[in-house]
């Protein structure tokens, strides 16, 4: 990483941290800078553990696969660009199991020069919109890491026990109940109306939990405005 | 968003803009932290344009989807937490396509509160590592928007218009009136229960004509027991 800003050089600390990446190396960093992130509170092992280099010959000399990072989609150089995602993420995870991967970060102002292009096998591209193709640096790093870092595609497990048709027609029917003893049902309309709160009720796809829930509020609605001629307001 | 950091709210701005995202809503920012963010050099058409709100609620009113970020896996609100992912982002862009969705950030340091998350239908966890599940907000916005924001292909296109989230307020607030005045809310429970009732509503998924219709029979039942000593039975 060609990185000028401690800020900057403490936030990829943070996202590497974040997604499990452990070794930072920068390439010339500003001794000032390089000094300021590393004494940061709350400075990580990342940060503690980063490393100098001269050179980024020097710094990717022990990877397997050296990926550039861009935020432009054509170089001079004549190099494939990849758009960063599932894909290009499980092929840097392939690369994990056998050899080191560096992921080459620009500084700020100028991003990576051709020259540090020229260590790289291929180069990727974030897929940004047209009208803002410039990424904060810290941000581009957590992008990165978050692709290449996570594990195969997770679904979310939640375990919901359904309400059966018995508890929600007992809803339905407290409802319907307090629909008519506040008017809301007119005469001739309670039939249509039935349906029409099963109905809706069926739509909300309640949970037992929620369904319970549920009709306790309703039953107690229904013994208030059953209870015979007291004040209410 | 809660931020507090104007370098945190143009971090935000910036990855928005990065993804093409526009609409950025703050919840009472430091006075000072928005006017400086707004006021920065590069400041981008996302900032220039983000708005304030004196809620959660108002910030969400107009959207039909509310997701909530969290860092825990656990939280003592019983709610789905989904990982970020392509499901998960598949959900949300498929929202997208009727209705606003709003993703909630908290504040720096410490994140969204338990009343925040009442306005979410879901939860969402970035997979960060066990040993630093801790992000940086921009970064965690930028690494949220990444993956909504790309143009993976969209399934199912369907014909329903979710309600918004003020219709489903509306709801809660009679609903929550009408369990008070029938004895059901007791004394000191009152904000847990505005709570419990709106995290049902919520995950009741309410079309906007159901949430409309049961709006209806809410405020029906809400007068009537509003009515003063008359015989109901």
């Amino acid at each position: 990483m060609r990185a000028r800003n401690p800020l900057n050089i403490g936030a990829a600390a943070r996202a590497m941290s974040n997604f499990g990446f452990n070794s930072l190396r920068l390439v010339n960093p500003y001794k000032l800078a390089f000094r300021d992130a590393r004494s940061a509170v709350g400075g990580s092992a990342v940060l503690k553990s980063a490393e100098e280099f001269g050179s980024v010959a020097d710094a990717v000399a022990d990877c397997t696969l050296v990926v550039g990072t861009t935020a432009v989609g054509q170089r001079s150089l004549q190099r494939p660009i990849e758009i960063l995602g599932e894909p290009t993420a499980r092929a840097v995870r392939e690369h994990l199991q056998t050899g080191r991967v560096a992921m080459l970060f620009g500084s700020e102002k100028t991003g990576l020069s051709n020259d540090d292009f020229s260590h790289c096998q291929w180069l990727l591209r974030i897929p940004t919109s047209e009208q803002n193709i410039s990424m904060n640096l810290g941000q581009a790093v957590a992008v990165c890491l978050y692709e290449i870092g996570r594990s195969a595609p997770c679904q979310s497990v939640t375990e919901v026990t359904p309400a059966t048709a018995g508890d929600l027609e007992k809803i339905t029917q407290c409802l319907m109940e307090s629909l008519r003893l506040s008017g809301y049902v007119k005469p001739g309309t309670a039939e249509l109306f039935e349906k029409k709160t099963r109905q809706l009720l069926l739509r909300m796809k309640l949970e037992a939990y929620d369904a319970k829930l549920l009709l306790g509020m309703v039953r107690q609605i229904l013994w208030k405005l059953e209870q015979p001629g007291e004040s209410n307001a």
